[in-house]
């Protein structure tokens, strides 16, 4: 069975261009060359108290020439890869030029995958701040892309968060055209929560709370809100294993099952759509969660069947330049092998069959 | 072996009036008769679009009368409760007031245990609105009361967060006198992150989110701080099974191995202590986390021997006056008994064995 990468991201040339045109978040400050550029895409990214030259990350060619990413999968015995335009996509355009960036994003990102056939497929991007019709316009556009494979989205939605139900038709096309919808985490949590020492502690707490949490609270609100009850054929992909939600599903439940509010005034009913049935039919997980306690936990709530090896490249890259084989990578190989110690077939699920099957990736 | 619930909630009688003399939140509310009296603990509670007649929760004897705690740890075959005053605990009282407020309640609550020899042991309340000093007085009263087996303490410290170096003396007095602090969260996250439909969701964000969310965030900031680097003694013990920690402590690891500004400029070093190690040496879980999936990550995390049935009691009480034994505890037996479906021992571990022997209940 092939190895895939579900979570690995791209900036077009297009894109990078777009970011550098810019002069605030998310924007790319351009040193005296292009190898001390910087890309800032955090609000927390962007404080003054942090040297120009020190804010956000170093952005080289691995964040857009797809060479980068061929070689990167190549070195870490990747197949194939399904690559999504990084965040914040393309959340912060102009309303009325969101429907023509996505489409020509697209078009752009279609056409990187046909140079390099059998090897890339890819997740569309949605004008998220134009208006519902052309978001359902691009949808229906990208069902007949020949290398897309789904979307990926924020947990802003509209600007409402994927609680609101303005988001309906953008569901229903989605469930319509049988597309998969990655939910991935950019906006994390106001910094107020990480205290007055966070800067002490690098980008960690943002990186390694704010993601996973923003996830978390995103998809329980859309949850809680019945997106599920109205499209039962809704499937999601939730990054970084679903943030926190195979362990804290239990507590969701728990405080649901105790709350007079929904449980007496009838809203919710016994027999109701739980977050367990959610999680074992619409979710689908990615296996970054560097860790054998996370991964067999997403394992467990979602089934082996629905969680899916991904790298995140081109994000936490090795310290040290001479490293050729990622860390950040390593670790969620070793987290595979150790969950499926017992299991050749689990790990082979995980590393490749499950998305080869979920996606239709023709190899 | 007996069964101990390790996470059980109390206001004894003072504190209730306490409560009762205020009309900010912390507050309780009287109506016509007691049985209407409300109790507001969380800001987003007192929000005054909720009639008052349904703000917080009703406050019945469950919260004050021990008799029935009793009560309870008979119908649901618990031999010994280890009390706390539930959140917020004395956070809010004035600066000037707060230490002989914490001594009164300590010998208030020690004095309750004394009448139900062998049932009954607690944890302690700090001064923690006072000065370190006071606060440290209190920690070694406390150390000498008969009853006493640690602390109870929510996320603000001293209000700057458990990663305020100001709280050195505190760590360093529970570290010298052996004392387990129980961190157990009470303020939640912004409501700005529950996004503006929140309020349709009943408590289930703050209550189900929220809490995890605040512990994970306040015990990863402690960690990052160098709390067990300085006090490789200190132990604590996270309510709701460390909030998400046994799940990200993964994602955690791999952000600071990948922070250049930690790695790189020699704040941290190779064969630093990991969030790893604090989980297996720090850290004891209780195990209110309703779910297998849960339950399980923490058993992995942090160890069968550091794990310790709780009930949360008297909070998620059942919706329907006539059940007698509560759905809240049934999940939690009933996620041990799964987990632990091949090892009776790693089952007795859990539902008492670990906290008689961690907190020396001499029975």
């Amino acid at each position: 069975m092939p190895v895939v990468d579900i979570h690995t991201h791209i900036y077009p040339p297009s894109f990078m261009n777009r970011l550098r045109s810019r002069n605030t978040v998310p924007y790319i400050r351009d040193g005296q060359d292009v190898s001390t550029s910087r890309l800032i895409i955090l609000p927390g990214e962007d404080d003054a108290s942090i040297p120009p030259t020190s804010r956000g990350r170093p952005v080289g060619p691995e964040y857009y020439d797809i060479t980068k990413k061929i070689d990167f999968m190549d070195t870490h015995h990747i197949d194939i890869s399904v690559i999504s335009l990084a965040n914040p996509w393309l959340d912060f355009v102009d309303a009325d030029l969101a429907a023509a960036a996505a489409r020509d994003t697209n078009r752009e990102v279609d056409h990187i995958c046909s140079q390099h056939p059998g090897r890339l497929f890819a997740f569309g991007t949605l004008p998220l701040s134009a208006n519902a019709e052309d978001i359902v316009t691009e949808i229906e556009r990208l069902s007949k892309a020949k290398f897309m494979r789904g979307v990926i989205m924020g947990t802003s939605g509209l600007g409402k968060g994927l609680d609101d139900p303005a988001l309906d038709p953008v569901y229903s096309a989605l469930e319509r055209s049988q597309q998969l919808a990655f939910i991935h985490p950019h906006y994390g949590l106001p910094s107020s929560v990480f205290g007055p020492r966070a800067g002490e502690y690098g980008h960690v707490l943002p990186l390694a709370l704010g993601f996973p949490l923003e996830t978390t609270i995103a998809v329980t609100r859309m949850f809680l809100s019945g997106v599920w009850d109205r499209f039962p054929g809704l499937q999601v992909l939730l990054a970084h294993s679903g943030g926190t939600l195979p362990f804290l599903a239990g507590r969701i439940e728990s405080c649901i099952g105790h709350d007079a509010s929904l449980m007496k005034q009838g809203k919710l009913k016994e027999g109701r759509r739980t977050l367990w049935d959610v999680l074992n039919k619409n979710v689908y997980l990615d296996a970054v969660i560097y860790s054998e306690v996370g991964l067999k936990s997403a394992m467990t709530a979602s089934g082996v069947d629905r969680v899916m090896f991904g790298t995140d490249n081109p994000f936490f890259p090795p310290l040290e330049d001479a490293e050729t084989e990622w860390q950040s990578v390593k670790i969620n190989y070793s987290a595979i092998k150790k969950a499926c110690a017992d299991s050749g077939k689990d790990a082979e699920n995980i590393l490749g069959a499950n998305a080869v099957r979920v996606l239709k990736l023709d190899i």
